[in-house]
């Protein structure tokens, strides 16, 4: 039966495509519908209404009217496969989208839907390390370094080279030896990373 | 901005309007739109879609088209405003609809929604009492009565009269004085009642 219905085999009715958005980039969500000219209509719905797609005239591209004024003039519709395109995205994009598709049969028409996690993330700015609570003992100084981007993020990692940790706070003792040392903090969000470095010579 | 909007200034956008329906008969939510000449569209939703609704042509019959199979042929929309019906309630039509309202401004689209809380029930059938433990001490009867209705619904509450006890299962004293009585159990739900009723002269 669902082969039938026109649509990719794989994946079944009730899988959800992980997808990610970068904030104010643009994200596509694939149907992967075999056979779109079986295609009757696409509603779109996430928390609200996001759009609803019908097929134009042949050789004419799908008729795509927006149904939450959340998504004015940020809606656009491939003329192949009907994937829908949300643009300008916003962080409170982010949530569970679910297309349903009534595709032609013999009788009467079959509903499939889709659905989608998408997660909208900031392209991570330059973090910057700030270093405090220096002490000297015997030519040792213990710094702590502290490595933050500038608006607190969900889902950020911090990772520090060359010591491999992970963690936005380090402790370094820092001992005449290792003046040639950089110490590199890598913020990473699932989008994007960004790095700061200082120079052993800054320390102490 | 919410009465320039051409919706009814009475609740405000975030109401859950609640609503029962009774299993195989018809339900309709009430938009309460006051310019019907404004509307641009109207997704409907619940844990599907359901149908998408355009004005139609003036003088004509809005333009419905269903959205997701499990309302083929039981969606219906008045023409004066836009109300939804759906007929032949089934159980699991019970939930949350959504109704994003699109409408016509100065310069842009704006979108209301409305929200309403279905939940159907079964009319329920003729309850049937049953008795048993029965013990006879000094003409003294003591009887444990039943009351049933054929399938176990959800929000069913049993009342007795003349004794006013609600509950299905109630323990009766029966003394030769109060031979004369009826016993008769009320089952409620919130669409309906049925009764059935017991002489005490046919207890013991």
């Amino acid at each position: 039966l669902f082969m039938s219905s026109g649509l990719e085999a794989a994946g079944s009715d009730t899988d959800i495509l992980l997808m990610t958005g970068i904030l104010g980039e643009s994200v596509t969500f694939p149907l992967n519908i075999e056979e779109p000219e079986q295609v009757i209509n696409i509603a779109w719905n996430s928390e609200t209404s996001v759009a609803f797609v019908t097929p134009g005239d042949p050789g004419t591209a799908p008729k795509v009217t927006v149904t939450h004024q959340n998504y004015n003039d940020r809606i656009n519709v491939s003329r192949q496969n009907y994937n829908l395109e949300i643009s300008e995205l916003r962080m409170e994009d982010s949530g569970i989208y679910k297309a349903d598709i009534n595709m032609k049969t013999l009788e009467t028409t079959v509903t499939t839907t889709r659905r989608y996690n998408l997660q909208v993330y900031r392209r991570l700015g330059k973090p910057k390390i700030t270093q405090s609570l220096m002490t000297s003992v015997n030519s040792t100084c213990n710094v702590t370094l502290t490595c933050s981007v500038e608006k607190e993020e969900k889902n950020v990692t911090y990772r520090w080279s060359p010591l491999g940790e992970e963690g936005n706070v380090i402790r370094i003792f820092q001992t005449p030896d290792n003046q040639e040392l950089t110490y590199t903090c890598t913020a990473w969000n699932p989008v994007s990373n960004s790095s700061d470095s200082i120079s052993a010579l800054q320390l102490c």
